[in-house]
């Protein structure tokens, strides 16, 4: 269940051979009826923006889209202009077999950086992939299947809202494993709902729901050339439309997205790279908001906090040394801090605390860090992260 | 050959037990004759300070200094008022052994975040090591032996230049293998000197030369609570006073410095925990001076980049993101890319190239990465970094 959860959408995967081992590698996710809708997009803030990005964002000028389609094992980005013409070239193909617009098809690609694009799979693959799209749970999941990488699970997501008496769906498949970074990670994400919603108001949506579950994740501070979230909105379940971004049915459209997109985001972290552990790291009692994300993000974007939940490892002294270099305003000697609900530290110093039973928490893959500023102010943010394994060495040290 | 290179100065090293192990933990180096001459240091800019780098802030505060005492094996950092009442200890313990006031020396601790020091080791120690600081060779050996933690090499360097017509010597002893970012590495030197030199203007040429070797290199992006870089200026060499930063005095005075900080920065980074490969990254044709730090910043910073020299991989395609994404204004499809003189990316796009010839190359310890950014402009700066080996890991996952 995925993109092919909401009323009017259809999808599938295929392998076209872009990837060598013959593993699926192009996805295709289309309004039912061909008709271009409601779409918005969020996009890398890398200034090498790969083509397919470049073009997504062309594309989606006009906030309406058809189709996306997306292929892995390679990312199209530092492709120059043959590039492009690759990327124009999805679009075509698709939109030739879907019968629709060029400029109402959206494309993702994601692989490899600086490979030009192998195409002749992908042109052969493309009308065969639109002749056979569906709506079923199975041609979701060949999507949502096709467009991995190095992740070892297939990430989807689906949630509902109650829109004025009508429940609308919201459903998300995406992929993601590494280079996982705030603003934003790394990732394809494509969400379908057939909520009916004006488009500025869906792009704000969007906005507010990434904000809050990709932008507070970091495994390794990265941020690729492709990172893309879409989300098309057909307004089949007809109900009253989402004209302005206020109101309960507007914030219970955002919530329902945020927690997709929240799911997706937690998938995406448990399946980092190598990884063997999960974190939430929770920064309270900060003078603000920002400062509080100051401190959440200084922690997780630690390679050496990292090496310690690798070793499971409750290793307070580099949490805090991480805050006071994070830009955040406190006083060193007001913070506590706690791993797995037991605090090892308060007030800046060592706490006395219950090692034994400390060190056996610690060898759970869940670990929670809570960290208390003790500034007096109730800003607070938390953000995901992972250990940092060999297995992501492993993973990363060469691209063949 | 280190602090003891200088005239004028005495040192020495000794296990006063707070290794576990029994390695060399404790070290002194003072002016022969107890004066307290022109001193400057730059301290880490965390917000939390360890209670050492508290300390010699305070006794900094009238530009004078007549020692210096150092330890390893415990930070003493987020210690709250015992650590501070142990570093005035430490102070007050080696003034009273060289007969010279508490607030004329200067503290440095190194090792564990968050431990209570081990103060009997230490109170017993520095009576028997100030009994017997020398100005030998071995000496100097001594005192850079004892400062280091997970360093496997000790960190020295000397250079000298003439002053109208004298020449003065500058000699350092250093720790850090790992933390090392810029702004400013996790690391402790000390660094004397002969020449006669104004305190602020002593101040300024530490400044100048930190900003341009500490500061341009990174291992793992981190900042630690007590880096500190001290420098001692006894005046033994009998020069024309440097009196004004500028004029040829000045400058050959800051050529010197920065040759000993740079020497030391590069045997830091070669001996970073656990790595492999030592990547010396140039950007060359940025807009400007700031550009170029802000793309080498990225570039170093990158865990991904530094997977890829691991495994001895060229893969350009992380540089090129990495710059896309350090904040650097350029037109991806004007950069151009080489490891060891071999371009492999020419115009943002894959550049034919002896690519057997090149993998060879990558299997050096020694990586040369040049990256243009087009711009037409004159910006460029270097940064020092490693790879990302399993050994840096297996170094930090656990700190006992």
């Amino acid at each position: 269940m995925s993109v092919t959860a909401a009323q009017g959408f259809v999808a599938g995967g295929m392998a076209c051979g872009i990837k060598e081992n013959g593993a699926p590698d192009l996805a295709i996710v289309a309004t039912i009826d061909g008709n271009a809708v409601a779409a918005a997009g969020t996009f890398t803030t890398n200034l090498c923006q790969a083509a397919p990005v470049q073009i997504s964002r062309e594309h989606l000028a006009d906030g309406k889209a058809a189709a996306i389609v997306l292929n892995s094992g390679n990312a199209n980005a530092a492709t120059g202009e043959p590039g492009r013409q690759h990327a124009r070239a999805m679009c075509s193909l698709t939109a030739l077999g879907l019968g629709i617009e060029p400029t109402n098809v959206l494309v993702c690609s994601t692989g490899l950086i600086g490979i030009p694009m192998p195409f002749q799979g992908i042109e052969a693959g493309i009308p065969q992939l639109t002749a056979k799209l569906g709506a079923t749970d199975q041609d979701g999941i060949d999507a949502a299947t096709a467009i991995l990488t190095t992740d070892t699970v297939k990430k989807e997501a689906v949630a509902t809202a109650i829109i004025g008496g009508i429940t609308i769906t919201i459903g998300a498949m995406a992929k993601g494993a590494a280079m996982l970074s705030p603003a934003m990670a790394t990732m394809l994400c494509a969400i379908t709902t057939d909520c009916a919603i004006d488009q500025p108001v869906l792009h704000q949506a969007l906005a507010a729901a990434v904000d809050e579950t990709f932008d507070c994740m970091d495994v390794d501070g990265a941020r690729s050339t492709n990172d893309t979230v879409l989300v098309l909105a057909n307004g089949a379940a007809s109900n009253n439309i989402i004209a302005a971004p206020d109101g309960d049915d507007y914030h219970h459209f955002v919530a329902a997205l945020t927690t997709v997109c929240g799911s997706i985001a937690e998938q995406m972290a448990r399946d980092a790279e190598g990884a063997t552990k999960f974190a939430r790291v929770i920064v309270q009692g900060a003078r603000s908001k920002g400062d509080a994300k100051l401190a959440a993000r200084g922690i997780t974007k630690s390679q050496l906090v990292q090496c310690s939940l690798y070793g499971g490892d409750p290793y307070w002294g580099r949490i805090i040394s991480e805050c006071g270099a994070s830009g955040a305003y406190f006083d060193p000697e007001a913070v506590s801090i706690s791993y797995q609900g037991i605090t090892n530290c308060r007030n800046g110093i060592p706490a006395i605390h219950d090692t034994a039973k400390l060190m056996e928490l610690m060898q759970q893959r869940d670990i929670e860090i809570v960290v208390d500023l003790g500034t007096g102010g109730h800003g607070n943010h938390t953000m995901l992260t992972t250990d940092l394994a060999p297995g992501y060495i492993a993973e990363n040290m060469r691209t063949s």
